[in-house]
């Protein structure tokens, strides 16, 4: 049985919500961040990402990883090309050319985007957006997000979706990195189109059960 | 035929590596990164990265980018996967499982090692690591490294290459990123089974005439 471990507050969401899509049946482990604990390493503290135990499954302590029947994997969007391709349908790539599609996709998403995206997010997490320099740091960010998020602009005025005319992996690995700039207003405002397709991904019943699972989960 | 958009002196080595593993032929596109030129847009200039006809290949101006029949792809590490896959052989993932796992060590690449890694290749590259600064810069990064670099320890200590007991895409993907923090001695020193991979990739006569072509390259 596939086991999923992570939080639903952390790069978890964007597996969890696949799994939905797909309508696979898993295991959740609840596997926090260390850096959510005063002292991640204390005796009889709750699973986290240094827990030796966790450390055996990912060696590196990020979540979301897997177990599927064995086969152990990391790194987020390797997890979600690959259990896509094993459940098949047509969130998958249908050939050759939709996979190095659908694959260029989920690497543009973290080497152009993830990084600047993620200071957004977490400037916002820290209530800090409210603030001169909360607001200065997103400004900056979102300055760096111009360039792919023009990328993403002129591909979405002419594609409903990422690859192949329908919903796949490629739209939810994209997704889930935009959807960190989210909280200031300016990062999309000027892409009209970003935000149009941004929103038909998050009206999928699997992205709103997902969400409702977030807000409703305790840590 | 396959065109690869891209100078030597560029993430493109990866692919003109993998290129020579798989003895394809193509067309060399020498494309330059504009930030090379004093006024990339000027008229006359030498096609670069900011050019409207590379735009067109790429919008997001990187290189490598390739054209084969007609497939535009981009993203160096999905273009090598894509390239490996199309071509088979030993290279390429043999199952699905091999798939998943060599595309998690090139997302592992990206998202764990590069932006530290090519910190220390930038600093030697502009003369830097001698002074004090450039050796500050390099020690925070090759600290940044300890982590991603141990991990990758724990497994060349049991495996001689990535994925599946012989040499695959995935050991060009995660040592075209590893290369780059090898001027800074300290960074790698403590990985001695890091550096003995290293060293059997670099032993590869694809990889030595890659570097040579590099050595050779007129900018």
């Amino acid at each position: 049985m596939l086991k999923i471990y992570g939080v639903y507050k952390s790069r978890a969401t964007r597996t969890f919500w696949l799994a939905g899509e797909l309508g696979l049946t898993f295991e959740h482990v609840p596997v926090l961040q260390a850096y959510k604990l005063a002292d991640p390493m204390a005796p009889g503290v709750r699973t986290n990402t240094r827990s030796p135990e966790f450390l055996a499954i990912n060696p590196m302590g990020a979540i979301p990883a897997i177990d599927d029947d064995g086969l152990r994997l990391y790194e987020s969007m390797a997890i979600n090309l690959y259990l896509a391709k094993k459940h098949g349908g047509p969130l998958a790539p249908r050939d050759l050319f939709e996979d190095a599609l659908i694959t260029q996709w989920s690497f543009f998403a973290v080497s152009e985007m993830e990084a600047n995206a993620l200071k957004i997010s977490m400037a916002n997490a820290q209530g800090r957006l409210a603030t001169e320099a909360g607001q200065a740091e997103a400004d900056v960010a979102s300055r760096l997000l111009k360039r792919p998020f023009g990328v993403l602009e002129q591909h979405f005025a002419g594609n409903d979706y990422a690859v192949g005319g329908r919903f796949t992996v490629a739209d939810i690995n994209l997704a889930e990195v935009v959807r960190y700039a989210q909280p200031y207003a300016p990062a999309l405002e000027p892409f009209p189109h970003v935000s149009a397709w941004l929103k038909r991904c998050h009206e999928r019943p699997a992205f709103k059960a997902m969400w409702q699972a977030r807000l409703d989960e305790q840590e």
